[in-house]
Parts: structure tokens; sequence; C-alpha cells
């Protein structure tokens, strides 16, 4: 791999790291006070009994500089699994040697590898660094759609209405 | 539930029938041509071992009229899974009589009985009832983001480039 990258599957023994990191793509994505998970929930979510999202961590020069998680999400108009990426951070001191191309491309493989159709994620409309390194490897933006979102009280208020 | 609508786990020989409905929906959402899959590909995918995605059938006044598919996505912030709601559908002639209602409510009892934090699903920008009936039920536009999607050729050239 370029400059150095390994690329491994975390283990439960990684989730304060992984917690940390969390952390700081939270205030990366100016939203300091989004992380509500605790290091024991990321350990029961990522590597307890059913757990179905999946981590890696990214180490460079002997460093940590970064992790993804991802996970399968579906298609019925291919009846075939995706790969679905839901965060890929690398910390800001370690960009541009390589580490976020080298994670993207592990999860290209790995969707091949587990017969994915499609290999998708979501960017912040305001990152335009992030938007043009996805148009370049290959990346359409799914434009026509916007993600709607149910949780907290109203969750609970439509569940029981 | 309203109007005598019933709710079920779809099973293995339910896999023609949904071949079917998710051709309609296909049909619906303009992209005819959009369905790969097959009706053999559709019982794997959904029933298989390792399957993760999951379907729901809909029936009301002794008809089949609609469906579903959800799987389980992932938030790092939360250190949650959220429940993803890929294909929800009611045939055209048996709208109005409160079929996707029902499904969708059903589907939020699920999320909160996994212990999910989040209910989400995607809507065609154009398609403005869908809109105001989830907006009514008290889902929010995820407005920031755009979900990016590699896939076939451009997958294959960056997974091994």
């Amino acid at each position: 791999m370029a400059g150095g990258v390994r690329i491994r599957a975390a283990t439960p023994g990684d989730a304060p790291l992984l917690h940390e990191l969390v952390t700081a793509l939270a205030v990366y994505e100016r939203e300091p006070d989004a992380v509500k998970a605790s290091v024991e929930d990321l350990r029961a979510s990522l590597f307890g009994e059913g757990a179905t999202a999946h981590a890696l961590v990214c180490e460079q020069g002997g460093a940590v500089v970064g992790f993804a998680v991802y996970f399968f999400n579906y298609s019925t108009w291919l009846g075939r699994n995706g790969l679905y990426l839901e965060d890929l951070f690398v910390r800001p001191e370690h960009r541009g040697k390589g580490a976020g191309l080298a994670l993207l491309r592990h999860l290209a493989r790995l969707a091949l590898d587990k017969g994915c159709g499609r290999f998708e994620w979501s960017v912040l409309d305001w990152n335009q660094p992030a938007i043009d390194f996805y148009r370049a490897a290959g990346a359409q933006p799914m434009d026509e759609w916007t993600v709607y979102r149910m949780e907290g009280e109203a969750l609970r208020a439509f569940a029981h209405g």
C-alpha cells in the first residue's frame, strides 16, 4: 500500500481509540457535541453479538492515523447487498499522504469481494475537498434523493400514535 | 390496525410476489428498466444464509397491497444501529386507505423494539406527496448531505487502480 499504510480490522480493545477518532471527526464536521456514544456503547455495538457494523483502523509510520466504519446496505433493484461507508476519517495532521485513498480503495475491494453491487457513502454538501476527492475517484452524487430521519420524541410519538 | 391492514414478515415463497411489487415500484419511480434482480436473486439475498435485509408484506381486505424492505444501518455518534427503510410501496389502486401509514408505523415500532436510535429512508426530491406525508409524520430532511455512489466499471477500476 502507498506510503506504508496498514489497514486492519478493529478489535474490541480498539474501542477507546475509536471513540477518540469518532470525536475528532465530529469536531471536524462542526458538531463537537454530537457524539452521544460512550466507549462501551461503541464496543457493544461494533463487537457485541449480532453486530452489523464493522470498523477498520488505518496505521501509517507506526501511528494510528484514521479509521472507517461500514455496514451492508441493500438494493431491491439489484437483489444484492451494497457496502455503505458510514465514517471515514484521517487525522488532519496526517492527510495528504495516501491514508484516505488507501482506506477508500480497501473498502472498494471489500465491496467487490463480498459481491456487493454498489459502494456508497454520504458527504456534507459544504465539504468541497471531499467532494473533489470522491468525484475524481469515480463516484457519482445521488442528487435526486434526500434522506429523511425520524428520531427521539418524534419517533416515539409516531410509533405509538 | 387501520382498515384491516395485516403486516407480516415475508417468506421465501413470497419471492415472486416481491419481484412483481419491486418492479411496480420501479415503474412508479420512472425507472422501469432499473430492476436487474431476478426472482431467485431476491430469494437468495433476502432469505439466504447471512442475509442482512428483511422484507415485510402488507395485506388489506384479503389482497396483498404493498411491501417494505429494510436493514440496519449504524451511527458512530450514537454507538447504535438505526433502522433504514430501503423500499416502501403500496399499489396505486390501494392507496389512501391506511396501508402506507400502517407499514411506516410498524417499522417505527420495530426500530424502537430493536433499540435503534433512528429511523431513516430516502425520498426522491420530486415526490411531493411522499415528502408531505413523511414531514407530517415527524421526519426531518437531512438537507446538508448527498449520497455518493461508486458502481460497475468505475468501482472495479478504482478498486484495482
